[in-house]
């Protein structure tokens, strides 16, 4: 029997990966968009696929037959390049096409992908194809999250899956890592796949600083809540607060309080807090804050990044202090998919890290993931620098 | 072969004509909600079903077991006096409780209200289940109207139902009828059901006036839109031309200009525009451009109910110049049903005819619609007095 | 001596009454606009001047010099007939033209008309000479209620005339005038001169009606306060309600509750509120709600009417049931005048009456006023009927 | 005769400097507020006296007699630890206190703190009043854009100054430096006058980079504007674009399109293009997709701070590609003053340089501007790197 090619394998792992999240769902589940952010399930599977109809099917495969003309209109997310689109906010006002149509969609396009390898396939069509992978491996993230929303703001308060584990405790004994004043090397080094905003690995000078090796959890947030902290304008930023009290805000997303005791919803339904474990679902508003009630600060990415193989490796995404801009000798790809990243890099914070959402080698010491500062859907959480 | 409570036919042919209506749907249609003027069918199923049990089954059933303790949150529509419910425009953001769900919710309350008849039933009850009927059938004509803007606002414009026919063409001549000056008697009477808001019969002076038989068909609109009508503020009311410009209205709703020919999307699919057929899908104000441009005017509810015996009884809602004000000595019931029209007396047009969406019987000469004068999702036309 | 025409005579004391109410003002106070309904007291001063200019001198002047060509688009109001014009919410963000050179225009056009009167007068200049005349005389009112606004919501709360009576008490006893059901007839008679609005005497059949001699003081709607009226949401139309509970509303406009104790803002200052005396700055949502709660009603617009002259004629603009509809056989005029009331006839309530703000003879029993039903500012009141 | 002090010489010339930045103004100009971020003439007078009254003379002074205890809450800016205020947008809503008590209040505060120094001052007050003294320079530099934006958008565009050279010719010929890579020193150095954002001087390591000696020019921008720069998404950010596209931006701020031929507001009025001059009035997106469609970049701040001896000075705030965040150490003060830079330390952008209207000797080679992506009233402009 003759072995399957790699990357076949990795993509059809991946294909099947993005369907078996979604396994739990209700057909309505896939269709909603509760806020602007939160993109209707059925959406990213059909996203995620177009994005190899369009950057490889249509541009690589003679007589390629595109499944429907319109899907490039409602499954284009933001590539200008490419035409016109359903504007964001209006996803979840669709309910055309089904979800047995996307299903449908989907096998045409993975099975289109899967010819291709009955060939050898060229250097052009690797490059995206490990793109597209790993497109949708991100969207794997999001469909995760999203789903979490989804079902966490509606008033029944339905559980995704009695199993999954999203706060896992923290066995680590809390400790400062120490490092040294000096140079070092920032950024992507060696062939493996990363993005284009890793690249151009270059220098940077840290002074002295100190991290820790575990990120904040419930716990310490709750002491944080209990003292005041989102009554006390001097711990946050102008902006922050602002969003403290233009939207009331008085905890982390997802917690409830409950006849007098916090409690949140999880993906299994609405439990009693957990102390022990790292918090999630904040804004990097109240990481900054948070920080300031500590007395200490959060870590830059640069520091991050060379502190990384010491930490205690996450289950959140870590708000940093660092903004998203390019590295030195930052180069967008043409066309399209330069798209991708660049055109991001104002207003948004870094987070480095990974979270129990990631999907298995999604995410790298020199992975930017980067969101606006009030987001707080993603599994976002702190860790502690000075 | 015992025969059946005729309100019991009732009630049970109007709850299966409901399901009916929404055989044709995919259960992805049920749920969005793309403005929030439009409800998810879903919500409309679910919602008439909560009327039945929260109003009858709740209050007169011994021991009634209540399907689900957080559907009167979900289904409530604006009872303030039943307590706290989901925000209007969240009703598609809500994937739960499913199509499934929603429709075990209506058989267990069908039946419950079936097994009602095994005794005689009580006036109180029976004047209650009246209200609920016609409140089902009420919403009747919005899912229709809903559903045509699921649809009709997707950007694949799905057909619903091939036999469909929304436009009939209007084989009568067209006259003007007469009136003489004289008071005349309005509102309902006899002992058939109405609604309060057509109650307290009573006498108003109407000067000589001219009524048209016939109502506007879209050849006559596609006159004015061709003599520039979309672009003449002096024919506009001051927030109609408002309205015009902020929204860059250019023709009535489902109007595509699709390589300069006008074609419409209907309940088939997108077709031709057919001249010799009522217009469909105006505002008020576009209702009243119209007619300034013809150097005519709307008539008034009561012109028109005075000779509504002589009028080719259309198959539009026809916008009237009459505000929707309540009748002298106009009650309120009390209680949560003193909430259903009182309340919205206040900055609305009325309405009369009925529409080829309205069900069976619904209507009468003395109905009173009502809606705000810049929506035109139902299918509202006009007729010319002068 | 030669006698003044009269005309010119009207003319003259009009022009001057406008500049005696903003004799009390600093510079500053001219400039302002803090919501979009009150224009600055500059811009009533110019407005009122280029509609004599742009309507009598520009047509009918010979080698009349324009005072500024920029000054129609500065002060021209809402005449889409006439061109483009700075938008409403802008007036207050214009520091230019100043106030000096506002009154220098005053003065050029005032000259300019009066030298009209060397000449015998056309019939044509006689007509618009009298609407230019009477909408100065509208325009005084807002000066009036928009210097109150302006001066009522700066924190300093400066008095604008020591000696000015908003709140005259009301000596006359409480009766109900009880009107017999018949045949009335309803509109402006005569040559005097009266608003298009007002045209089209016509007849309107009336049912036996109660409306009350005098209006409802601030000592009832005190108690309407202390039942807690504006928490019982089953009182109020659903838009008022939301309007309520959107803008937090919990008493009349300029009420201010200091230590437990009901003060108002007047023109003298603030003052401890006066119990014996008419209410004023209600929505009419307030009043309707205030009606509801004594199990009352308001009077339509033509009972009213026909009451009149039994009424305590009152120093409130008094919110009616009716909506701001054309009388039968109204007719705008052609051109730029026609906009003067038709084009509002949507969505307003008629407010009869007049107030302590009104001029001179400038209101009559067939003078029609007309808001939106949210506005307050100016001195809105109401009388009870059923 | 005794010299004067020269921090007393120094508060006066800067005192007497706000006065006669206003001398040209009407007093209507003082009043208004077209925008949020601009603030009317008579609040900048009126606040940077406050903040002398509030930091120095309240706590510092025994028996101060406050001018008047209202003033606080009406020109305290941001400074919550102070208490309540008036909300930013509605400074242009406030008549009173008239520009004749800002100035009396003016007065009596200079001539206050001039009493001060007829004993020897404290450190404290020394510092504080150094502090006070900056912070009236700084508001100079935007009283002076603030009237330049009142002026520049009123329909008249009348003239402040006929004298004023805002877009000075640059007589320098570009070159590009070269800087060396390695690790450099950034922050204030030495006991001068600085604001804690500038403090904590370290060390960062910056790789080979080129600098252009001199600005970007309008006639430069002219040729991006004529290549289409405002109509291909491709050079810019995505927020950019949606600014780009929302706002409709087709060049910069004042710039006019009159018969087909550019011209631009200037404090002297309305003004052909010149060429050779630098840029004003940009956004940081608009500089950013100049750059892109260039091939170049931004500096960054640490790039322009250590290349700056050699860069010819300019005359602009320059657009930087970093984003405002604290130096390493940064610590805030204690107090009201800890919210004078800190608490905006998030979203926005650094510029570097200078303008024509910063104050003498207020900018320095350390000194770190910073303001939201999308302003574009200062006077901002453009330098470009590689």
């Amino acid at each position: 029997m003759p072995t399957m090619h790699p990357m076949l394998e990795f993509f059809l792992a991946t294909r099947k990966q993005s369907e078996k999240l979604c396994a739990p769902l209700a057909t309505e589940d896939y269709v909603v968009q509760p806020i602007a952010d939160v993109s209707p399930p059925k959406w990213h599977l059909g996203h995620t696929t177009w994005f190899f109809e369009e950057f490889i099917l249509k541009p690589y495969v003679k007589n390629y037959k595109t499944y429907h003309e319109d899907f490039s209109f409602v499954f284009n997310s933001y590539y200008e390049t490419v035409g016109k689109r359903v504007v964001r906010a209006d996803r979840g006002n669709l309910s055309r096409p089904t979800v047995a149509q996307i299903y449908s969609y989907r096998e045409q396009v993975t099975q289109a992908i899967s010819t291709l390898f009955d060939a050898p396939i060229t250097e052009d069509v690797a490059v995206l194809l490990e793109i597209g992978i790993h497109h949708e491996k991100q969207h794997q993230e999001l469909l995760l999250t999203d789903i979490k929303y989804i079902l966490g703001n509606n008033p029944l308060l339905p559980s995704y899956d009695d199993k999954i584990i999203e706060y896992p405790p923290d066995a680590t004994q809390t400790e400062w890592i120490s490092i040294d004043e000096g140079v070092y090397e920032i950024g992507h080094k060696g062939d493996a796949f990363c993005y284009d905003n890793e690249l151009g690995r270059h220098k940077v000078y840290l002074h002295d600083f100190s991290i820790r090796n575990t990120l904040v959890t419930n716990g310490e947030f709750l002491e944080f809540i209990n003292d005041g902290g989102y009554e006390r304008f001097d711990l946050w930023h102008a902006e922050g607060w602002d969003w403290v009290t233009s939207n009331n805000i008085k905890a982390p997303n997802y917690w409830h309080l409950v006849a007098d005791n916090w409690q949140y919803y999880t993906l299994q339904g609405l439990q009693p807090i957990q102390l022990n474990v790292p918090l999630a679902h904040i804004s990097f508003y109240e990481a900054f804050a948070f920080a300031q009630w500590k007395g200490l600060r959060l870590p830059t990415e640069f520091e991050w990044e060379v502190a990384n193989d010491k930490l205690q490796w996450g289950s959140r995404w870590e708000w940093t202090e660092s903004a998203y801009l390019p590295y030195p000798n930052y180069k967008k790809a043409d066309g399209a998919l330069g798209e991708y990243n660049g055109k991001f890099m104002v207003s948004q914070k870094v987070l480095r890290g990974g979270s129990i959402a990631t999907p298995n080698n999604h995410t790298r010491h020199t992975y930017r993931n980067f969101f606006h500062p009030q987001l707080r859907w993603q599994y976002t959480g702190l860790r502690l620098a000075k």
